[in-house]
């Protein structure tokens, strides 16, 4: 979090505010956790909310949180801003004490509309997130401020959040360790007959231990394993069984993104082949990693080194990405990918392959980027095939 | 989940087709629950994705479901859908196996515009979610498709669902056992000194104990009983607190929403006070449970009688609202309320009081509207103040 980086990239940019409306720029904005919400977290891990929450930051002077007054004792604790509007609220409190928030009668971004002119903001150049609000608010927006010139706010986060400041990391650092407790655990539990959903209980029985939440977690054994997304059902391990892990704990809104993979007794000769292929394009893509990398070669030194190992048409979306507020952000290392890292940046760095109807298998680290080369952060676990 | 009702919502309102885009719309109309997600569960329950999953529903002919192919495998599962299309992915497979899914280089937006065309949906009323598809998406829709009448595909989805299937209320039901079963545990942990977040995660272990997941979850203690979202965090219970539970679990996307309150000691006297009005004003509205009955007049009747104990400028948002895939939904038990009762709802129905600096309370109970009346599901636990 850091509202600094974001008026340093507004400046860079020559945007005179932004209007942050995904979810996590707003906590990265504000502070502010917790939103009202009527989504549901059993089926996705992602959904729309109605613009509950905003937040105004201009280049210079004073940020604005917009929030409904239902969560205004939540908000005036979390959120370093001292200016907090709320919007109309349909709970019922008593204030014997007094002094508590006035609550207007409208919806945020009726508010949002509000707080725009009274910044002089019906003019010159406003940042939103075009891919975060909805058809109606951008509809509405455009339609009340035609002087205005709005361009996407996505390149100002971006730019700040790319560089994670101490605080960040030490969350990051947090969240590696506490899944790597986790998947301990949960790699403890599998054996012949265990259960996916078994193993993956293993693992948050271990976060909530230790008071921690996750995000995705996919785990997926026998042909599952090749399943990217597999969320870990009834079927349960057998003997040679492969068992993929890709996973990450979440501290404070910051995420860790590790990936190991087992075999319950002796690995097929293909997944030896195929570990060892990835296995050392992940080393060589590590030892790449240090201040002045361009993000596409890292990419291309991964996908050459699986290629090498007789898998001609090896290819990838990325082979690594940022990790954060999202678990996958910028910098990615992609084809072509022309970010050069810089010390705070905090990357995954993967190798993931993936044979359906067979298995699937990746190893994935999580580093930060330092002065001179990078830190591993998850060193508790091996990195080389875990044969059970 | 129910295919059928969006269909006889289309007819029933003429429109021709419905573009599902919202997660839970994308479930009811697939059976879809895996979307890659980059979002961030530990901060926040929803935030937005950037148009990865659709499904195109018309009102006579063949359902599509556009996700990523790097879903494939768990899509083929889990959807009844037999036009899945898939979107490209970065994720690099082999298929030795044969016949997986061609992959299109392109977006799920593009692919969703070609289905569109194919369909012959490029004049018509076509619904689409305002509130949930971005405002680049909407922007796109509209220009590449001028003959088209777009319209709010809302009022489709909350007519669909807002009669239950009996495969939704079986999961409702058993979401609400288990949020009883994790509540109960829960409870048995208070104790002076027990923090907050202790309770919660005894509430959170019974839970993953039982393969389910929660929504979200407010926990409070002393003070923070009386912020609606209070998450539970470092405060320690203390002789005379009131502690007030607002939660519920999910099974296969199906939500329950239950609160009680319990208080360590003695309650003081205004506590007492204020659980009389609150749980008489419960038992009143449930009694009126029933079909043919109106939402409105449930309400009023709610907030009556916690004045008639004295609380004179008691006001709600609502008094209760419908449960299934998303904590509220129609019907919602509001003020001037038109929606009447109907056989295969589900209700929430609640009285929460709020005095902000001191405590506070709620009683909230899940029922099924009945052919004669209602059927209680939170039967296990208390509904009277629970005084430890």
């Amino acid at each position: 979090m850091s509202i600094n980086r974001v008026r340093e990239a507004l400046a860079k940019q020559g945007i005179d505010a932004v209007v942050a409306s995904f979810g996590e720029n707003i906590y990265y904005c504000s502070g502010l956790k917790t939103i009202p919400s009527v989504a549901n977290r059993g089926l996705f891990n992602q959904s729309r909310i109605s613009e509950a929450v905003f937040v105004v930051v201009p280049q210079s002077g004073e940020a604005t949180l917009i929030c409904s007054a239902g969560v205004a004792g939540v908000a005036e604790e979390q959120s370093h801003i001292k200016d907090i509007r709320f919007s109309g609220t349909g709970i019922y409190r008593e204030y014997p004490a007094g002094g508590r928030p006035s609550i207007y009668a409208s919806k945020a971004a009726d508010v949002l509309v509000g707080v725009l002119k009274e910044k002089g903001l019906s003019e010159g150049r406003v940042g939103i997130e075009f891919s975060s609000i909805s058809y109606s608010l951008g509809t509405r927006l455009t339609k009340e401020f035609p002087k205005v010139q709005f361009v996407d706010a996505k390149p100002v986060f971006t730019e700040a959040r790319m560089i994670k400041t101490p605080w960040e990391i030490a969350n990051i650092r947090n969240s590696v360790k506490a899944a790597e407790i986790a998947l301990s655990a949960a790699i403890d539990v599998i054996g012949e007959g265990t259960k996916e959903s078994d193993i993956l209980q293993a693992y948050k029985r271990s976060l909530i231990n230790q008071g921690l939440d996750w995000g995705t977690t996919s785990v997926g054994a026998g042909a599952n394993s090749a399943e990217t997304y597999n969320l870990g059902g009834s079927y349960a391990v057998k003997k040679g069984d492969v068992v993929r892990f890709d996973l990450g704990a979440i501290t404070n809104g910051y995420f860790s993104d590790i990936s190991r993979t087992v075999v319950l007794g002796r690995p097929s000769d293909t997944a030896r082949r195929v570990y060892d292929a990835i296995y050392e394009a992940e080393q060589t893509m590590l030892s790449m990693v240090k201040p002045g990398a361009l993000t596409g070669d890292i990419y291309e030194a991964g996908v050459s080194i699986v290629r090498k190992h007789g898998f001609l048409d090896y290819v990838r979306g990325n082979m690594g990405h940022g990790i954060g507020l999202v678990v996958h952000e910028e910098p990615d290392l992609v084809k072509g990918g022309q970010i050069v890292l810089e010390p705070g940046m905090v990357l995954a760095v993967e190798a993931p392959f993936y044979i359906t109807g067979e298995f699937g298998m990746n190893v994935e680290n999580n580093v930060i980027v330092t002065e001179k080369g990078y830190e591993l952060l998850d060193t508790s676990l091996p990195t080389q095939l875990m044969v059970l």
